[in-house]
């Protein structure tokens, strides 16, 4: 079985009655902002919802889908009978990070032909550490963390990162080709299997970029254009806590208190304004690859994870092809979102804006795959 | 003298002229969201003011209450003749934690006949830490930080209090039965005075919920609805900029540096999505609980104070039965209100919408005790 | 070569047609939201760019500015043919950190004549170090870090400055003589050239305020009233995350790893609200003292930068007279201009309301110098 051909999709997609789209997604990550921004443009939405989320997902009386499909479990939607319910209602996916988790790239990309926000070639691009390599660092000249392909040439710290390590839990920093052969020998992990990255040592930011090929409103890309609907940062559990206690490593091994890395929420933030110029020119390359190695390229909302230097550098160490949970503190709008409309859009109004204005100039092609 | 009896509250409430309800609250804490957020819906306000703060609540032109009762003293508004003027105002109350550190607990279940928003017994259930734990725990099984009745049991990290340590500053933290009792013999502790604690090793969210006994539109409980208006994170000096000194533990000694918790602001923020059902669980099972603690329950707002561990568990170590500083942040609406709304809503705005929506169904009295 | 006549200035203005005048700004720092801020209030805007920030500026639909001068460096706004092209285009600039940066203290008060929001006199105060301790502290009694003449002097944790270093990287810290003249000598800095403050322990709060001299919304000054638009925080990378890597300074030294403090952006957030009397009245002297030392004072939006202590004091450790990057984070609006306006107000449009209320009244040299 192989990938879903783009055409079938296609063909699905024109017989939709263009005045009666419904956005839906699969109830999680971001959905209460896709669905609320949805209404905001005034679509009907359909929330694919486990049956003990669904008191959760009609507790909030604006966002609350205008219909459920209620499933015992997220995969049921790859079963041709659900697609083809979805299909009859006019339905367009916007897929987000816990939709991909629970449906599975090869899934999507093999089984699922439901009409979906975005391009599904993206999946193998990201999910590939090497490829996503390739992409952002040598065709988009991103800055990110140096990879240390041999250890003799570790000259900065580093983040030593080694299967069978659960959550980052158990990966380890080191300085210097003997500090890490150090630690190796010490923890009894066999040379070879290991990752070293620069660690990179700044402030992180998470920007939320959205592409349009058809919009000339924002940023040019080669085709089309590039807005900035907002930028997060992430609290993780417990490491951004963990000062608070006040004890060194060594006391807090002796606690039994280990530093974790769980993300549990996003705070809102600007960036100086200053580094605009450069966050845009990061993403256009970035876009301008996609269409080049995976046309026609990293369609709507993705994310660029960064950290900003002291010296002011911006380093690109993962990037997400879809809307990320970070958006949500923008449920609202953002900042930014206001500098380019003049009211609150969230990244899910963005979103259903594209698919309205897709719809007006009989696009929608260009922005479902 | 006993508790005011909620019929001779309820028989004032009777004889309001329900169009022309006026919401007042002491000017202080948040004082100036239920201020604006009664403008929002329509409502006049009085403001109960400090004669030194008068140009504060005057400097915010849409928030300054449509009437000041200037007072030398907030305890003044417990005399009956101020009282009285109040009645005669058709005021209705809104409570917060100044409003309730200034008049007391007790003053106010035994003193005040002012109609105010919320059940006055609740006051008996949040200030006693062992009917806290009660309510919270046993009959809402909520999970809270494990308490130690015996130093023995330490098998964690632990935080000791004792009586005599002025803000948190002399608390102690022990891992093991060994370190508590040589922490107790240095500091010439008397053993038995302690609170042994479970020191949660998490993130801080502060979880803004509202119930309402008679709307549907939120997540479902015995009787009633519950909505999540926002959620924030606390700064607290000097422990969360402490970090920056760079400094150890015995430098900071050195230096004459002590860590410190005193709250001085509000950072807004929201919650990975998939957490919400948790949260809404929780919420309604201490609200249920209200319920048949001390009927009619927990009304309006209050908060859920909450570390979020690495596993993404929940552990609440307070609950405040109302409006919380911490919504502050919101005086704009919150992204959650906003999917809740789609329009900005503040915690004061929601509290004016149940007064609203209370006038309109005869309900009042489901509301106001 | 002296100061611009304000006269000279104010007779431009005269000429102005009052109908059609324009807010001008350098494309940087808060440009975005001054011109977002004045499209809200109907004014056409003046983007002045640097030739590759273009693409950026045009990036943001709603804020772009309503046409463009295109420069190959700031400082040509400097001559006399692009000053006298801004005035006939009934510009009015809106200085901010940059635009300063750029152009330099000395050539606006020498040699920019057009008609400029604000004071220019205050431009000599701020840069002098003296001359902001005399304002600040002496003439407005507000609270700042002790400096001590000398070193024998130290009683508490200070941080010591001296020419030479980069950026604050060089500072050190120390708690006693000993430790001052121990550290000197290490260092092989000259004794004498060094400053020696106060290390202010606790939350860094940056207050935005708004003085209007004809206004009378606000808090009550000596002449006109005081606003709060917004309180920010700011991320500094790397120290804000440094304690990340769970690491002590022994330690980073070996893995190459020091403390910096360049601000890379700013979060919201909202003070306790008994805090706020304090903080009107500080800002209240500090604009009075202004009146008296500069007349007519420090006009329009200014800065405090404080630090508030475990104690809930507030110590003022630095002042910017103008629009500060920290209130780009309320581009779309602060809890605090919520309270005073009841919609979206962000600094950038509360300018433009400043000057929609001047002309309206007749009262724009006022407001502009």
């Amino acid at each position: 079985m192989g990938m879903i051909p783009v055409s079938r999709i296609h063909g699905a997609l024109e017989k939709y009655k263009k005045g009666d789209i419904k956005i839906a997604t699969v109830c999680s990550h971001s959905a209460l902002q896709i669905f609320a921004g949805a209404h905001d443009e005034g679509f009907k939405t359909v929330g694919i919802c486990a049956r003990d989320r669904v008191d959760t997902y009609k507790a909030f009386g604006y966002a609350q889908p205008s219909e459920f499909v209620v499933v015992d479990s997220i995969k049921d939607i790859l079963k041709p009978s659900m697609q083809d319910e979805l299909v009859s209602k006019n339905v367009i996916l916007v897929p987000h990070g816990s939709f991909v988790e629970y449906l599975g790239a090869k899934n999507i990309e093999d089984k699922l032909y439901v009409p979906m926000i975005g391009n599904r070639a993206v999946l193998d691009w990201e999910s590939d550490r090497k490829k996503e390599r390739e992409w952002l660092s040598e065709k988009s000249k991103v800055s990110m963390p140096r990879v240390f392909s041999s250890p003799d040439d570790i000259d900065c710290l580093c983040i030593v990162k080694f299967d069978g390590a659960k959550g980052g839990s158990g990966y380890f920093k080191v300085a210097s080709p003997k500090e890490y052969y150090d630690e190796v020998k010490k923890r009894g992990i066999t040379d070879g299997n290991t990752t070293i990255q620069e660690y990179l040592v700044g402030v992180r930011y998470y920007m939320h970029y959205f592409y349009s090929p058809f919009s000339d409103k924002g940023y040019p890309c080669k085709r089309g254009s590039l807005e900035l609907t907002g930028i997060d940062r992430r609290d993780e559990s417990n490491i951004d806590e963990l000062h608070r206690l006040g004890m060194s490593g060594a006391e807090m091994a002796k606690a039994g208190v280990d530093a974790s890395y769980t993300v549990t929420g996003n705070t809102g933030c600007v960036l100086r304004e200053s580094l605009l110029p450069e966050v845009f020119e990061i993403g256009k390359r970035v876009v301008d690859a996609s269409c080049d190695l995976f046309s026609p390229g990293m369609i709507g909302p993705f994310c660029l994870e960064t950290v900003v230097t002291p010296e002011l550098e911006i380093k690109v160490f993962e990037a997400s092809a879809r809307i990320v949970a970070g958006t949500n503190i923008y449920a609202d709008g953002s900042p930014y979102s206001y500098l380019s409309y003049g009211k609150p859009v969230s990244c899910g109004r963005r979103i259903a804006l594209e698919v309205k204005d897709a719809v007006a100039k009989g696009r929608l092609c260009d922005i479902v795959g």
